[in-house]
């Protein structure tokens, strides 16, 4: 096999652990913990079905893709739940880290095209960017809203740190926010969000 | 909300059944079975970092799309392995009953699309549903070839049943066959396929 596509099959299988990091959002149904892949391939599906609701007009082949390997870092810096205060200090720091580690397996011109797009959807400037941050806090929130907001209970999280979590959506779509919006205002009434 | 936004919500929310769908491959590190929304996730990566390999020029975004939703129809008609004869009979009704169940949840003209989509990946007469097939079965490949064959030694499955499996890679992708063939035969060495 040649050398640049050894590469490529290594960063293929590497990414294979992404399968293995469990986010604190349980599946719909009361089921399991999900994992990372699972999140990024809904992400990426309902980043399709929804474009139209995206502020700006959207590449949306850029977007699957950012969905798909926004959360390929975890494989070493672990999943950070949105409201641990303290994981959220050190994330950054992990999260470069495991960039270079990760996107170094690939070809040199992959994994700057790799790296460049991980650095755009942290730095939520372009639409793609802040259209998949919206898109990356809905999906957790409709599957706990479908579980009567167990998450939230289990973790006692607080009505104002979700919408200090969601206040970005908006950036990226003000129709997915208004859903957004009912879902809290609903899970307050519920006594699911103190 | 809207009753399209309504449709579009619930037809996300339905998708999150795909995850508790597994498939017969194990994941690499002698893993626990796969399901299938990390096997779309894992082909949609796949797809884009190999997309040079394909026979003619493809759209990307297509292809991505095409891969992550192209195992949706399993929610309700199951896993079929590859090498189960008499899955393989009744497969397409099965299938073709949970593509009108599930993609009527959506609005008129979107169900329209994915079932489009489905239908041109099943009838392997493009460019993109040859190489999404060529990935389909290289990803699989990958990860049993990673845990030496095990796969293919549980269900005692024989070279012949692998290169007619795979004998259509070639249609979407003359370079990522060379590497199919090159783990075959590596593995008929290893006395892994019969």
């Amino acid at each position: 096999m040649e050398e640049r596509m050894k590469k490529q099959m290594a960063f293929a299988l590497e990414i294979d652990k992404v399968k293995n990091i469990f986010r604190q959002t349980h599946l719909s149904l009361r089921g399991r913990n999900e994992n990372d892949a699972e999140h990024s391939w809904h992400m990426a599906v309902m980043a399709y079905l929804l474009k139209e609701y995206a502020n700006e007009e959207v590449d949306i082949a850029k977007v699957m893709l950012m969905c798909l390997i926004h959360d390929i870092v975890e494989i070493d810096a672990g999943d950070t739940y949105a409201y641990d205060e303290e994981g959220l200090k050190t994330q950054k720091a992990r999260e470069d880290a495991a960039k270079e580690r990760i996107f170094s397996i690939l070809p040199e011109e992959q994994k700057a095209e790799f790296t460049a797009l991980f650095d755009e959807f942290e730095a939520y400037e372009t639409a793609e960017s802040r259209f998949v941050h919206a898109i990356d806090n809905l999906q957790p929130l409709m599957l706990n809203n479908s579980n009567d907001g167990s998450d939230w209970r289990e973790h006692e999280v607080t009505a104002e740190q979700v919408y200090t979590r969601q206040r970005k959506t908006k950036l990226g779509s003000e129709k997915l926010f208004e859903i957004t919006d009912a879902i809290i205002q609903d899970n307050i009434r519920k006594g699911n969000l103190k």
